[in-house]
């Protein structure tokens, strides 16, 4: 079912910063900041040959990621990204497994504009796992 | 100077159980468990199409995870692999950056019989970086 690793997410407290580190220490190739206002976020791409680490600073009042930087004001990695052929028969398969699937199990329309399904941390040691369709 | 995503390295409590999970309920790729005594884990390797993720277990007295599940004993994200051309030239840019390398900057020998270096997660916001060698 899964396929290839499309991102991990990174909270950091300061997108700017966060991106200038990763520039200049890393000699990251990193994208100009984006506003996602509808998903709570400003993002930062750093462009890897094979992936994306994106990071992710809080967006407006109901950011989905202010609660995490609540309990890690320094930053962390929030989730990993995989990609899947199809979420909605991912979505009915895990839960037909007894894995969590967030949100009821709908798939919704993630950052990158592609439905995407979210799996509860606990089920997977701890790794928030977001599931894009590709 | 970072190039591509080697790795995205979870520790977990039981090796065969979260090899399983993965494989049963993500449908993935898994190897059979190594032992790599020199690192004091046990690993297996979940294939994905362009990048892995190792799962990994205490092995040992000593081993450098031990710490890591005492503190989540549900297991967790331990660290990400980056890879660079040269892990010497990048611990002396990254010293002389102010960026923490661990052991000293030197360079060891890591899991995949290549050079090696960690940095300080709290330098990444909180993120555990490898850089290997490729």
């Amino acid at each position: 079912m899964i396929k290839g690793l499309n991102h991990i997410a990174i909270a950091v407290p300061d997108l700017a910063l966060a991106a200038k580190r990763y520039k200049d220490h890393l000699g990251a190739v990193v994208s100009a900041p984006m506003a996602q206002p509808e998903h709570g976020v400003n993002v930062v791409f750093v462009e890897l040959d094979n992936a994306k680490i994106e990071l992710l600073e809080p967006l407006g009042e109901d950011s989905p990621i202010a609660k995490f930087l609540e309990r890690n004001p320094e930053g962390g990695i929030h989730h990993i990204c995989l990609e899947v052929d199809n979420v909605d028969l991912a979505s009915k398969k895990l839960s037909a497994d007894g894995i969590r699937v967030l949100g009821g199990g709908e798939a919704k329309i993630g950052a990158h504009g592609k439905p995407v399904i979210f799996l509860h941390p606990k089920d997977f040691y701890s790794t928030l796992i977001e599931l894009e369709q590709t």
